[in-house]
């Protein structure tokens, strides 16, 4: 290691440090300890351009233990980034800054993807990894690797402690990620004290065991020769993702507080930051950057010239295998061809009964051949969540080019791979499934999708009490309100055949956020009236009476079929009930105020939802004298149309309930 | 294996699957596979009385791939239990049925835990074995082991895909916990099809890195013997938790769905089952059991001996150590001793703001005197969670009598080992902790916590934007509703000191369900008015205006506060503000209804809720026209004051939204 890279090292520790100290919060620790890996591999070894971010064969970097987002900041920055200039840097955490608290991939350029739930990055970077290996299957050619690039991974103790990481770390070993390097920032501390409190196992033995190569560097605060070479060593296996523990120093430097807890998430405090400058040798005052750092970590130049070099590469490439380079071209423009939705089905009331989970088969099976991105699959459910595309082979090691991905009983691991794969950002539309009650195991994926704008499908069947003898356990009852609760998810929850092609429509086209789709495992008439246009409103009529109405009838998915039948019935007792459909309350509160009254009148008749699911939230559709037939316990084992009935979803129970609501005597 | 031993488990085999295909619905697989592992097991290691499922020693018994529950409940009744008897065997997955479609542990007696969402019973009975390591080192004694049972778990290749397990089987290693032995029914199948789809890595190396001692039964079909030599071999390793894999076929003997995954979930059909009688030899009709059968497997005489045999050193242990027998008693009674809250702090209004974590951390640390049985700690955030009791040593190996656990940073693992202490049934009360926004990391514990009932309390602190700089990965804005979602979960937000006593009154009681804090991260005043009765009413008045009040201000946790400071602003204007503070839903709603009038009049002045969190569900205490002052977005980075400020918690925007809903003009 030269003087220079000692500099460096220290300017990424110090500004770290100084602008965690201005924020008066943060946690200097991580970036103090690091900074010589994190180093190691943005000065000698990652491709990347400062000046386009989005150079789509860049070399992908995840903070996984995103608490050291100053880390982030200060590479960002000393590397040439425009965005955080060290403006930015003093604004760190603060209000509307580029800067915030944890790394956040829609404010900051350079950030892939968002990170701070501990292991959440680590399951992000498998699925960077993963579409970087579908992509190089597909277009690579032997002259021309187009999509090259490599995922790397920074976590803490505390990412490998979560069981997320565990799932991903054996998908991916199980594919054979080879363009996945890992660094440990092994630091032998977490906020309780030395991570031998809780945290004693052989990591390295337990990723051997999932099929790693795991590296070590024994002084990961000076040797960053090192680092490097097990960087390069980690570059040389092809065959199997690495993980490279980097033995470091919490807060390296910072006085008393180096090598302690102290030192993870507060700041330093003026006395351990002036040990710092002094134990470092720093002589700079806070956010002053030595030129002699700037010119040395500056990777403008040599990143114009690695895309540019990309660019001739592509150029040729374009020349010589046109068809691929159109079809690469399509898909990372992230827009769709011309009747890309042409073999969505559709129903008329005729058609049999069908699951809602059916129709999604048929949709997926529908949009494969037109939508190239599309991939995806299920935690070991397939057969039950309908999701395998018959037209493509497997995802798995020597034969990434296919689209079916296999991910295991991991729900955790799996929402956030794809969460990865959707902010790969090259156009692929990542889908995944599994029993709507197990959202429960994913959640934070789900948020973490939401929060970054990943246009993830999430296909959830089996949607309520309607499961049956699995009982309580597999029933969701709580879990449509607690997805319509997530910010910036879109729920859907389809009725039958048509509404399912709509809910796909209306999934496909959202690249900026993930959609919810809850599916029956039971099957369901194909009603009048329903459409996919009307998924897309959110909310509509299907079924109005032949008077003005005296009721609505509100009804989602699977339940909108009694509240057809209970109108028909109630017709012939001169009540005149109106059915709206409502599959999506997200997308039906984007529409117009005057569209919304249209269907729900404000002043309008009374109101009965029936959907087999909590009450909690509806509400806000209820004005007093509104009812719902709602389930607001757990479910039970037993037959799923028994269940069903126990729990009034009968056409004879939505009638009692219509005539009871309007004040006439049930018969 | 004798001739008795294979009709034994063919009994076992066969009723099962007889008992799925009257059902039509099941899983016959893990049954028909695992037979012979379950039979050596229960017929010939296995400690427990049929006639007394509550006796204290017992071993524990966990099926953790709870879809086998016919395997259960073939045990159950084989061996004599009182229920399930034939007739309910007959009603399996039926409406109202002691045997439904996977265990409950509030149904079937000797079911230990409700199992069925994968991985969560196998980290269940790692918290059946801390339990067991717990009260052994407290209270045996050289002479007289009273607690010496062990925990015996049955987990398939799903439990050991998800990351719960590889939380709670590091947590497990590290702890020593050389009572706990799990058998893998390793049939390499899964629902997709071959396990190698997704799932190739080294199980036993996994395993071996996490600190346990990994067995292998090449023949788990038929090698009886082996496999109880197996279990022999686990019980003699006394420092490490024991994997035993078991090689089986699923479905074995049931014809062409034998080693397929066409025989797990779904009955076999008349052409298989008939199959397997062929190729088992089984010449009896559905639920026929052999008297040979019945007579080898009852294990009522061993069982009472068993007890009675532990009664008698029991009865001399009391009679050598009356004090240790009496707090042995005294703690397994569930009852508490005079005077166990009489240490719970009491603030007036004259004291200093406090956070609500903190007096949290008070209210634990005056009750750890006194309730013997409270354990517990936090994913390493024990300074954060303020949630170490300071009289108490850490749990560890060698240390088992201390109540502090250490659970890493395995948040989902930690829920479910503490439903596990909960129900081992002897008066432990476990609470556990991390920051609101991670419950999504433990949600499906948390679910089965309230399902099962396990009297677990959830600690949980930073319980809104005002976490401040961390920014929208760590501010929980709808986690209170998706909470509060969860059935039979009780949910508590004191506003202050008084509050959290309260709340800590209300939850250590609770010893049939789970129930969760949500603490302030930030300081909050000390209200005149607030008190723990007030709490154990769920919502109550405390502060009413000098005439009949013509506003409701509702608020909870932090921003009480604010309420009240508003309602003295607006009775300087003549705005009649009542206050009211709403600490539970569930508990006010447990209230008569004349108390819930008193405090919200139903035809009463207009209200105006002040939380900070989304509005989802408020709408049920909200009429046309009353308002919230929420957030119905992702928190955003920044200092948690200016976080609250900028989403409206301040005193000014409560006067000026409560003036504005009376149509007042603001000034």
């Amino acid at each position: 290691m030269n003087a220079i890279d000692t500099t460096c090292i220290n300017a990424i520790r110090m500004l770290s440090a100084d602008a965690i100290e201005k924020a008066r919060s943060g946690h200097p620790g991580l970036p103090m300890g690091a900074a010589p890996a994190a180093y190691a591999l943005w000065q000698r070894v990652l491709r990347h351009n400062p000046a386009n971010p989005d150079w789509v064969n860049r070399d992908r970097f995840v903070l996984s233990a995103g608490h050291g987002s100053m880390l982030i900041y200060s590479l960002l920055h000393l590397t040439g980034y425009d965005s955080p200039t060290l403006a930015d840097i003093q604004q760190f955490r603060q209000w509307n800054s580029a800067t915030p608290g944890h790394p956040e991939n829609f404010i900051t350029p350079g950030v892939e993807v968002t990170t701070g739930p501990l292991g959440q990055g680590f399951a992000n970077a498998v699925g960077l990894a993963a579409a970087q290996a579908h992509l190089a299957a597909r277009f690579n050619t032997d002259d021309f690797p187009i999509i090259d690039h490599r995922v790397y991974c920074l976590v803490g103790d505390g990412c490998l402690m979560e069981g997320i990481s565990s799932e991903a770390a054996s998908l991916a070993g199980h594919w054979g990620l080879g363009q996945l390097i890992v660094l440990y920032d092994d630091n032998q501390i977490s906020i309780d004290g030395a991570t031998d409190l809780a945290f004693t196992e052989d990591v390295t033995r337990r990723f051997e065991s999932f099929g790693w190569q795991v590296l070590q560097v024994a002084d990961g605060d000076t040797d960053v020769d090192g680092i490097e070479a097990a960087l390069r060593a980690a570059q040389q296996e092809t065959q199997r993702p690495t993980l490279i523990r980097v033995r470091t120093t919490i807060g390296y430097g910072a006085g008393a507080k180096a090598g302690s807890a102290d030192s993870h998430g507060a700041p330093l405090g003026p006395e351990a930051l002036a040990s710092a400058r002094q134990n470092l040798g720093w002589s700079h005052g806070p956010f002053e950057i030595p030129a002699e750092v700037s010119q040395h970590m500056n990777a403008r130049k040599a990143g114009a010239e690695a895309e540019a070099a990309w660019q001739s590469m592509f150029d040729a490439y374009r020349a010589q295998h046109p068809d691929k380079a159109a079809a690469f071209l399509q898909l990372i423009s992230d827009s769709f061809c011309e009747g890309w939705d042409s073999e969505l089905p559709t129903y008329t009331a005729a058609d049999k009964p069908e699951a809602t989970r059916a129709s999604s088969g048929r949709c997926l099976n529908a949009l494969a051949p037109h939508l190239q991105g599309l991939m995806g699959g299920s935690a070991d459910l397939s057969p039950s969540n309908q999701t395998l595309l018959k037209m493509c082979g497997d995802f798995q090691r020597g034969t990434y080019a296919h689209r079916n991905l296999r991910f295991g009983v991991r729900e955790h691991a799996m929402g956030a791979i794809c969460n990865g794969i959707a902010l790969h950002r090259t156009g692929l539309i990542p889908y995944c499934a599994t029993f709507l009650v197990f959202v429960d195991y994913m959640r934070n994926a789900i948020r973490m999708s939401a929060l970054s704008r990943a246009g993830v499908l999430f296909v959830m069947t089996h949607d309520s009490v309607a499961v049956g003898e699995d009982g309580p356990t597999h029933q969701p009852v709580e879990h449509l309100a607690s997805l319509r609760l997530i910010p910036h998810l879109t729920v859907i929850r389809p009725a039958d055949g048509n509404e399912t092609a709509g809910a796909y429509r209306a999934a496909v086209v959202r690249r900026n956020g993930p959609t919810l789709l809850a599916l029956s495992r039971q099957n369901v008439p194909q009603l009048d009236g329903t459409s996919a246009e009307g998924v897309l409103r959110g909310a509509y009529v299907i079924h109005e009476p032949q008077a003005a109405p005296n009721l609505l009838l509100i009804g989602t998915g699977a339940e909108l079929s009694l509240c057809v039948q209970a109108a028909n019935v109630l017709a012939e007792t001169g009540v005149h009930a109106r059915v709206v459909s409502m599959p999506s309350w997200e997308i039906f509160e984007e529409q117009d105020a005057a569209y919304r009254d249209t269907v729900l009148p404000p002043d309008g008749p009374p109101r009965l939802v029936v959907e087999a699911g909590s009450r909690f939230g509806w509400d806000r559709y209820l004005s007093c004298g509104d009812q719902m037939i709602s389930i607001d316990d757990f479910g039970r084992s037993g037959p799923g149309e028994q269940c069903l009935a126990m729990f009034g979803y009968t056409v004879d129970n939505v009638v009692d309930r219509a005539k009871a609501l309007l004040g006439k005597r049930t018969n």
